[in-house]
Order: C-alpha cells, then sequence, then structure tokens
C-alpha cells in the first residue's frame, strides 16, 4: 500500500526519455514538481488566479531514491504526502509509482521552504497553510 | 576552494529557466549528468565512439542541496569528483559553482551503480576503471 | 470545428513554461511528437513492442504558426492527421487546441520521411501504412 | 559559407537526445532561441539587467527544415540574421552549423513580432532597434 493520500497522473513523454530508452534522471523532478502544485491546489494553498511568484516555497532539499527504470507507455502516477511542518520548513515525500503494479520506481524526500518573495525573507509556515495541511495528512498539531 | 580535480562549464539556456525566472530545479540533475559524462571521458572510462548503452553505470541515489539561486548569464561550472568506490557502486559528489564568486550554488552527492546493460546484472567496479579513478582522485586503495 | 479524427490530451506541466509564465516555444514540438506518436499506434502503424528505432519516420520539415499563448491549467488537445501521403514522405496537420474555446493556439504542417534505420535509406511508404492511414483520413487512393 | 555575422556557440547535452541518440527535434528550437538572445544583446537591444519581460518579442511562425541529425559531441554554432524589418514584425534567419564541416544542420525561417507586454499591444518596431539592426546587417533602409 502507497499510504498517500493525494496523488497526480502523469504521462511519460517521448521527449522525457534518454538515449537508454527510459526515463532521464532529471525528468523525476519535474514531475514531482508538476504533482506539488496540484497538491497544494487541492490543499487550497495555490490556486490559479495566484502567480507562480505567490507560491512561497523554495526547494532547499532532495532526496530521491530510483528502484526501477520508468518506460513510455507505462501509467504512473506522483504520490506527495507532508510528513513534517517545521517553523519555516516542512518536508514532503513523493514517489512515482506504476499504476499497474502499485511498485514505487522512484520515492524522494524533500525539504522545502516557505518563503516571501517581495520582501526576499523566509517567513514561518503560515497558520492557514498549517493547519490545512494538518487536517488533510492527519498531522499532529505539535509534529515537528 | 572548491577542491574538485574537474570542471565542466554550463551554458544556462533561456530553456532551463523557470517562471520564477531562475534555473529550474530538474535542470541541476540534466547539468550534473552533462559533467559526469565529460568526466568519465576524461578518465578514460567513456569514449565518443561507445555506444550510452555501454556507460553501464546507473543513477540509484541522489542527494541536493539547494543553496541559491541561479540566473540567466551567470557563468557557472560543475564540479564532479570520486570520493567512494565500493564493490558494485561507487559515490560521486557535484555542485554547480558561481565562477565570478566561488559560490556553491547547489551540492549533491550521488550513488551510481556499475552495471552489464547485456546480462542485465550490476557488476564489480571494472578494476581498469577502479584504477583510473584512483589515480585521478589520489583515493586510497583500500577506501572504501 | 477543428475537423480532426484524432486527438490526444497533454497537461501543460510547470516545467514547460519559460519566464515569460506561458509555453515555452519549444515545447510545442514536444507535444505534438507526443501526439504523433500516439496517433502512429492508434493507426497500428506503431506497437508497444516495437523498438522506438522502429518507428521508421524521420521528421523533415515543420511550419508552426503561433495564434495564442497556451498557459498552466489550460486543457489542451493536440490534433493529428495525415493530409497527403507521397512516395516516401507524407504530411501532417497538427493543433495545439484549447478545449474550453476550441480555439487553435498553434497550428502545424509537418513533413516526414520514411525510413530503414537499418538499411540507412529513404524508403517508400509502406503499403499497409499507406492503406491504414488512407483508410482512417479517408483520403483518396491517388492523393498526393 | 554560412553568411551569418553572428553565431552562437551551444554544447549538446545529453539530456537533449532522445531515445533514437540523437538532438530530439524540439531541441532545435530551445538552440534557436538561446542564440537570439545573445544576438539579440550583440545588438544592444536586450541587456542583463532587463526583465525578460522587456524583450517585447513574440514569436508568430516558424519555419524548420531538418538537413542531417546532430549528435553528441558534435561542436556546433548556432547562426542567426535578420532578413527583413516589416512595421511591426521583422524576419529572422537561423541555422545549426556543424563546426569541423561548416554544413547546416537545420535551418529556420522565423518571425518575431514586436509587442509590449505592459499594454498587451504589438508596436512597430522601435526606431532604435531597426537602426541598430540595419547596420549590423546591412540592411537597406526601405528594405521590408
Amino acid at each position: 500500500m502507497t499510504d498517500y493520500n493525494f496523488t497526480h497522473p502523469v504521462e511519460v513523454r517521448y521527449g522525457d526519455l534518454d538515449p537508454q530508452g527510459h526515463l532521464n534522471n532529471a525528468k523525476y523532478l519535474t514531475y514531482f514538481e508538476q504533482a506539488r502544485i496540484f497538491y497544494f491546489e487541492k490543499l487550497g494553498l495555490f490556486t490559479r488566479d495566484m502567480s507562480f511568484l505567490d507560491i512561497g516555497v523554495i526547494l532547499a532539499d532532495v532526496h530521491l531514491t530510483f528502484k526501477a527504470p520508468v518506460l513510455f507507455g507505462m501509467e504512473i502516477e506522483v504520490g506527495v504526502r507532508t510528513t513534517r511542518l517545521g517553523n519555516k520548513s516542512f518536508t514532503v515525500e513523493q514517489a512515482v509509482i506504476d499504476n499497474a503494479t502499485g511498485k514505487l520506481m522512484c520515492t524522494g524526500e524533500l525539504v522545502l521552504v516557505t518563503y516571501d518573495y517581495h520582501t526576499g525573507q523566509t517567513i514561518p509556515i503560515p497558520s492557514e497553510w498549517r493547519e490545512k495541511t494538518s487536517v488533510f495528512e492527519a498531522l499532529l498539531n505539535g509534529e515537528n
């Protein structure tokens, strides 16, 4: 069981493949990024009338583990879940999941920092963001 | 001091930028990949008449730390060094370096696995590869 | 009315956007390419157990007209139709279509050449290919 | 002879290749775009302290002819020249040139429209732009 409350389907493009015939390693970050935006939208933290500059999160750290190659025609989903809400940063786990088998092809742990692009400063996670995420992920309030 | 025996210059492309106006996070892996190929070529482990299928290394694990945004027009180099030679895997450290300041904009630690595409099996690091890398990086023979 | 017998949906990715906040011009060719593969598959000219080297078509010429910018969140489809079957080449028209309005955001006319990768030679369009395409597109037999 | 007053070198990236082992067709537009920015900078029409939104040109039409595949390790340059200055649009010719042979691997003719992003309107080519381009390309004043 993959244990993700949120997944987003991604179609593997021919243009995502490299000469070895499978998904190029850089594209996993593109898939993760795409799924995170829809996850933020699902949580109500990002809306379509907002500028991308208003997203206000910076990717600080990524740890990817590649488990099996992703091929053209494979139906995949990208899971996203928040596992930690710190003061000015939070941790997100992501995975590329093969729908046919449920197998995790790649897993990732990412640390994101909340940021105000207008002042150019890191900021505490907004309380509304914290609340919505906690509820969605059933995180304990004091969890750190 | 960056302490890399090998660096490869990469030109930031307009097409590498995203709506936030800086280098998209996935492109760091593209830059790292490009520099690794030239590093393997420098070490004599890959030659231009080889097929990419003959490279015989699989990326198993990546840990990236983003330190500062890379902008268009910034002259950057990508450092590559091998820091560990195991039995069937080795560790490579990489960094995107701003030439003007020497600052590391992004650092990465990657684990690669040696692999025989013809048999579809992981293989011990070839002794010639081990030797050339050890000499270039001045790694101790027994280093693990 | 768009007059395409075949369309393929494509999700606009954040990673497809450029600093001007809309779909980067190079990505239209990526979208077209993706839709063509599914079109060839639909026509029975390409199957998933084939190598990409067996597709046997080379892109020789592209003419794109950009009509309106494509934005993130826009639901689009890519139309594909064959409009000419020559001896060793054929013409395909494509368009990026905004689903909400039916508006063509970008149109393209592409010339593809049939090619045998094993001999490295252009070849006449295989008769099976010609027949299947003619039927699907209701092209007249002698049409050129 | 290639007859370009301006060329910009581009390094072919492993990440630019597709499963057929050569440069993916969409990347030619990425290469052209990169060279155009440096061309506009050379002409003094774009400076590094400008926002990309200030470039003020929209790509309206592209015609590409693919002549030979570009491979990894090939040293290439991208030529750019303005061949027509209309009222609100101008025509640029571009080519991917193999340095070793001088051969044109891909040629393109592009129509760009001058645009004011602040008002959202097309505008006549600014006279300074017209003058600088005419001088650089030795275009006749009345040329259309």
